[in-house]
C-alpha cells in the first residue's frame, strides 16, 4: 500500500485516460477570451468543465453506455500569450495540427468562439470535403467586427472561406444583422431560431460525411445555460439540446469544439454541468 | 475629424433618435418601487433595460427588420420623490398627459407596477374605448392591500375602474386571493396559467381597438426572468412570450408598458435582456 | 418526555394552525446534509422554504382552494446532532414514528435525501403494503457509495430493502451507475427521463393504495430549480411538476417528503419558492 | 387593544427571555426602508440581524459577562404599510412610546433612518433634557431632500428640532453638504471622520445625562459592514467600533436604534454579524 | 415648463459640466481589459465609477470645498476594437494628445493598467521633465510578461523607457519579481508595502514639478476594494488612501489616471463608489 | 520539441515541485466539512487555495526570497468518507504519521477545524513536548458541542488531552464561552482578540521547541476573509497576519494546517488570496 493511497487530483475530465497513444480522441481546454465586447470570462470554461464533470456519473442513461471503456485523454489546457490574439491562434492551430498529425479526433474547450477558426483551418486541410454543423445563437457571419476581421463575430464567416460552399449548416440562430442572414442565404443552410426539428430533418444529408461540430452554448436559452457571455433569450432547453446530441453518434465526427462558457454568471454551475452531460453524451458517442 | 470622434455614451435605448419631433414613440424610465412588499428593487429597471439593449443587434430575426429606420426617442427617467406615493403618481400622470398631448405613443419602463395606474388614467381620458391587455402571474386586482388602496396588488383593481367593464384582458395570471378572480368572472376576461394560447384566440377580438398593453416581467417563468421583485414559478417560456410579442405589430397599441424589472438577482442579466428584446421587438412593430 | 423534545421553532409554513391535536397533517424540517459529496447546504432547506411562503398567496389557481381552511401544523425542525449520522437518523425515525402513532400524516422538508430511509421504515411498520413514488433526477440506488451503506446516494435501495418487491416507482431518473438500472429492472419500477407522462399513466395503479412520495426537487431542471446541491441539467419544468402535483389530491398519500432544497446558489429564491408552491398545492389536495 | 397589536412575531434574538414583564429593554424591528433613494433592502435587517445572532455566543470575551441573565425581551417587528410614511411613522411612534410607558428602555433594528424621529419624538416626551448620540456616516441634518421634509437625509435636522440645542453629538460624519456643517457648527457637536478619539474624550460630558444612541452602521467602513443601503468608504473598523461600543455600560442609555442594515449586498452576512454583536454588548451593557 | 422638466439622465460623473471649451480638466473612460492574465472584466469600470459618483455628496467634508464650481467636463468613453491591443493604444494615445492639445488635464479612467503607457507617452511630449507617481500593489516592472512586450505587469517598465532616470515613484509596491525590484533600484524610487507614510515624506520632492499619477486601485487592500482584477491582501485601508488623495491640492498635476476597477466582483459597490470618491477629491483639489 | 509544449496543469500549488523524495515540506488537502454547525463549504477550501496561488508571484517581497529554490511537494487532497466522522479521523491521521513516519513537515489545508486533531496526535507522538501555536476567532475548547466529543468547537480541548499542559498558545480569540476561557486560565496560554502584539511578546518563549501552528482563516477579520463558515467581526487586518506569518521562520515548525478557508462567501476570492499568500511566505521561512 503506497503513500498516496488516500490522495486524489482532479484536473483531468472524469474517466480521462493516462495513456495518450492509445486515445482516439483528445479533449484541450483554450481559455482565450480577449476579443470578446460584451462579457469576457470564457477563459475559465475549460476548468470550470472539467470540474463540473466530477458532478455526473460516468454511466449515461440517454446511451445506456459508459465513459469507462472510451479511451480519451485529456491534454490540459494551451497556454496563451494574453491580449495577442495572431501569436494565440497560431498557437492553437499549431495545437490542432499536431493531435490530427497523430491520428487522434481533437475536441476542444472554449473559450471564445473565435478559437474555432485556426482549428478549422487546420481539420480542413486533412479533410477537404469538411462539412461543419454549427449551433449558436449568433451567426457569426459578419465580414469585419469594429473594423477586425478576426473576431469571435466574424469567425463563422471566416470558416466559410476555407470549406466548400454551402457546407455549413447553422440551427438556432436568433440574432444578426441582415447582412449575415443574407450571406447565409448564398453560401450556407441557415436554420433560425429552432434546434431539435431542423438537425433531425438534416440528419440523412449529414450522415457518412466528415463533420466538424462547432458547439457555442448560448445555443441553449440563458435559463438553462446563464454562464456564457452574450446571452440571448429565446433559445431552446437543455432537454432539447441532450436530445440532439444524443445523434451525434450516428456522424462521422472528426473535430468538435464547445464555447462561450463563463462560469462567474452561473452560481448554481449549471452551464458548466450541461456542458460536462454534453460531452460525456459525445465522447460516449465517439466511442 | 472632431476630438470626439473615437468617444461614446451608451445612456439611451439601443438606436433611439436624437430628434424628438419627428419620434412617434418615446420611452421613458419610471424607477419607482417604493409600495412594494416582498423585495424592493425595481427602480434600476430601466437603467439596466437600456443597458442590456447593447447586448442586443438592432435587426431583429423574427421581424426581419430593424431598429435603425424607427423614429423612436428616449427621454430619460422621471425624477421620483422617494417614498410619497401621491406625488410621484402626480409626477408619472402628467408626464404621460404631456407626451399624450404631443401626439405620441408612450413606453415606460418599470419600476413597480403601480406606476401603471396614474398613466392609463391619462390614457384613457384620450382614448375612451381604450381595451387593456394584462400579462402578469398576479392578478392585482385586489381592492386594498396592507390597508392601502393605491399598492402594486391593487393596479388593475383601480384601473378597472377607470377603463369601460369588460374592456381588460389578462394572460398568464396564476397567483392570486379568491375575491381577485370573482372580480374577474364579473368585470374582466380572465385566462389564468396560459399566456399564447388564450391571446392568439383573442387576437381577433382585440384589433382595430386603441390598446394599452401592461407587461409584467414575472409573467415569464422565474427559470428565464429571475430578475423581479415577486418571482411566482410556473410561468411561460421565453420564446413563448417572444412569439406573443410577434403578434403585437397588428395591434392597435396607443400605450405600454413593461414592468418589475429587478436587476439585482440575476446575475446573467437575462431577465434585462429579455425585457429589452421585448421592447425592440414592440418598437420594430410600432414602426 | 414530550413529542416535541427534538423539535425547536422557527417560521411556520404560510396558513399553518395553533392547534396540533385537531391538525391532519404535520410539516417537519429535518436540516441534515452531511453525508453529501458534492455540495452541502441543504440544512437551511427548511427555514427558506417556510419563509419562501410568505411570497405566494393562500389560494391556489390550480385548485381553486385556499390554505385557510386546512388543518395543519407547523411543528418546526428536528434538532440534529451535525457529523452524526446514526445517531441522527435514529432521532429522525423516532420523530416520524411519534406523528404516525398520534393519527398524524407527516410531511418533512429536507435536507438531504438519506433522511427518507428512517422515516420510510416507520411509515412502513405501519402500512405494510406502502408503495414509494420517487421523483428525482438520481436513482439513489447504489449499495454503498464511497464505502457506506447510508449515504443520499443509496437512500432508495435501503429503502427498497424495507417494502416489498416492485412496490416503488422512480419518475424523471436521467443519473445513475448501471448497476442501478439494472436492480431498478428486477425490483422496482423505473420511468428514466420523463416525468408527466409515465406519471399520468401510472395514476390509476396508484389509486387507494398507501402512498408515501418523496419528492427530490433536483427533478427538476436546475433552470427552475437552481437551488439544490446535485444539479443534473435535463429535468422537467415548473409547469410540469405542478402539474404532476395537481394530482396529488386524487391519490391516498399516508407520507410524503421534499428534499434537496438548498438555497445558497440560487439569488432569486425561486428553488424555495417552487417548494413552497408543491407544498402548498399537496396540503389544499390532503384537504 | 393590546400592546403587540402591531407586532408580529419572526425568530427572536439569542438568549432573549419570554417574560415580557419582568424585561428591563425590548428589541423591536421596523422593516421600513421605502423613501431611500439609493438602494432599498434595509427592511430585511431585523430579520437578518436576529438569526446571525445564533451565529454567535451568548457570552462576551470584551465584558466577561453573558447575555443569560439579562432580562429583554424581543418583541418582534412593527407591522409598517408599505408605501405609506405618514401611517407607519405613527404607527412606529406608538409603539415607542406604548413601550415608554410600560417603563422599558426600547431597542430598534431597522430599517431605515428615518424611523429615529417618531421614536425620538416620544422619548423626547418623557425625557425633556434628552441626549443624542449619532454615530453616522451622514450627516442626515438637511432640510429637505428631493422636496420631502421627511426622509432618512433629513432625519437628525428633524430630531434636532425636538430636543434642546447643542444637545446632539455626532461621531464618524464623512459625508453631507455644506449647509448640514453649517447647522452643525451652530445646534449640534460634530466630530468629523473620527468615531473613537472624539467619543472617549466626550465620554465625561455624556454621563449621567439620559441618552438616546442612534447608530447607523454604514459609520463603519464598507469593508466591514457592506451590507448597507449607502456605503461610504473611509469609516472606522469594526474593532473600532467594537471598543466603542464597550464604553456604552458608563452611560444612561435610554433608548437605542441600530439602522440601515441590508443584508443582500452582503453575501458573507459579516454585517449582520456585526450589527448582532454590537447589539449583544449593548445588551449586556445595559445589564 | 418644458415636457423634459421631470426627467434626468445619469451617464456623466457628477456635477460634471456642459461646457467643454471653458473646461480645466476632462474625465474619459477607457473600457479596455483584453491583455489582463487572472480575471478580466475593467471594461465595467468606467461605467460604474460614473454611476457610483451619484452615491456620493458634491460636497468634501475632507476638503471642506464643493465640486459644484469645479470647471471639469466628462467627455465619455474611448471607442476600443477589442483584442487588437496595438490600434487600441494608438487611438488611447490620440485621444490623450488631442486634449493636451488642448490645453486640459485629461483624467482616464480604466481599464487595464497598460492604458497608463500610451498616455504617458502623450503627455512626456508636453512636459519632458514629467514626474510618475505609482500607487499600486504590484511593481509592473517586468521587461515583457508571457512574451509580450506590451502588457499590464509591464506597463510601468515601458514608461520608464519614455521618462528620465529616477523620475517614477512606486507606493505600496507589495508584489513582483526579483527582477523589477533590481530594476527599480537602478532606476526609479521604491517604497514597498506602504503607502502613506513614505508618500507624506516624499511630498516635498514632488512639489513644483509636473506631475503624471497613476493610481491601480488594488494599491487598497481588497476588504476595501474587491472589485479588481488582481487582488493581492496587505493593502491599505481606504480611510489611508484618502488622506493621500488629500494632499493631491498641493501638486502640479498634469495628469492622472485611476485603473482596475471591476466592478463584478463587488456586489457592495464599495469599490467603485471609493473609485468616485478618490476622483472628488482630486477635481475639487484641481480646482 | 513535444506534442504537449503549449500545454499545461494547473492543480498543484505555485511552484510544487516533482520530486517527492527530496521534498522537505509536503502539502495535502483535507476536503472534510461534516462536523460544522452554521455554513458548510470549507470542503472547497483546498483546491481554491491551490487555485489562487497562481494570482500570486513566488517571490516575496517581504522575505525577499522565492519559492523558485523551495522544496516542496503537493500531494493532492485526502479522499475522505463524506458523513463517516470517525473513519476520516482515522484516515487523516493515517495520512499524517505516514509523511511524518518519511521524515517530512505536512502542511494541510482544511476543511473544517476538527482535522487538526488526528494530526497532532500523531505529530505529538513524534515530538512529545510539542508546542501547539493556534490563531482563531474562537476558542474551540469545549468539552463537547451538541452533545458530540469530536467537532469543530471541541478541537482544541481534545488536543490539549494530548500535548503537555500549558503548551497550547491561543492568539487572538473573541469568541467562546465562559467555560472555555476557565479552562484556559488553568491548562492554556489564551491572548483574547489581540494578534501580533502578544506574538511579538512571546516569540522568544516559542523559539526552539517543536512548534505546531494551527491557523483558523477567522483570525483575520471578515472584511479581510469573508470567505469562512463562522465569520466573527473584530479581527486583525490582512497586513497585521502577514506581519505575525513573517516570524514563522525564526521558530521550529514541524506541522502545519490553516484551516475554515470557505470559498463559496467570497467572491473577490481575497480568502483563498490571502491564505495562498500566508502559505507561500511559510513556505518560503521553511527553506
Amino acid at each position: 500500500m503506497s503513500i498516496f493511497d488516500h490522495l486524489y487530483n482532479q484536473d483531468r475530465f472524469l474517466e480521462a485516460k493516462d495513456d495518450y497513444n492509445s486515445a482516439k480522441t483528445i479533449i484541450i481546454g483554450v481559455p482565450m477570451d480577449f476579443t470578446v465586447s460584451f462579457r469576457p470570462g470564457t477563459r475559465f470554461g475549460p476548468k470550470k468543465i472539467r470540474e463540473a464533470s466530477y458532478g455526473l456519473e460516468n454511466y449515461s442513461v440517454y446511451a445506456d453506455d459508459s465513459l469507462e471503456n472510451k479511451m480519451f485523454f485529456d491534454a490540459g489546457d494551451v497556454d496563451i500569450p494574453f491580449g495577442n490574439v495572431e501569436k494565440s491562434l497560431e498557437i492553437i492551430g499549431d495545437v490542432a495540427r499536431d493531435f490530427l498529425d497523430d491520428g487522434k479526433i481533437p475536441i476542444f474547450l472554449g473559450g471564445e468562439h473565435l478559437i474555432s477558426y485556426p482549428i478549422i483551418k487546420k481539420v480542413v486541410e486533412k479533410y477537404p470535403d469538411l462539412v461543419i454543423v454549427h449551433f449558436d445563437a449568433h451567426a457569426d457571419l459578419r465580414d469585419s467586427y469594429l473594423g477586425e476581421k478576426l473576431s469571435h463575430a466574424t469567425v463563422l464567416r471566416r470558416i466559410s472561406e476555407h470549406v466548400k460552399d454551402k457546407h455549413i449548416y447553422h440551427f438556432g440562430i436568433r440574432s444578426g444583422v441582415k447582412e449575415e442572414f443574407l450571406y447565409a442565404k448564398q453560401h450556407t443552410h441557415m436554420f433560425p431560431i429552432e434546434v431539435k426539428t431542423p438537425f433531425i430533418k438534416t440528419l440523412k444529408d449529414l450522415k457518412n460525411r466528415p463533420l466538424y461540430i462547432t458547439l457555442d452554448i448560448d445555443v441553449v436559452d440563458p435559463a438553462f445555460a446563464p454562464g456564457t457571455g452574450t446571452p440571448e433569450p429565446g433559445g431552446c432547453s437543455s432537454q432539447e439540446i441532450l436530445e440532439v446530441v444524443s445523434h451525434f453518434k450516428e456522424l462521422n465526427i472528426v473535430g468538435f469544439d464547445l464555447v462561450e462558457v463563463s462560469p462567474a454568471n452561473d452560481l448554481s454551475e449549471r452551464t458548466s454541468l450541461l456542458a460536462a452531460k454534453i460531452l460525456r453524451e459525445l465522447l460516449i458517442g465517439l466511442g
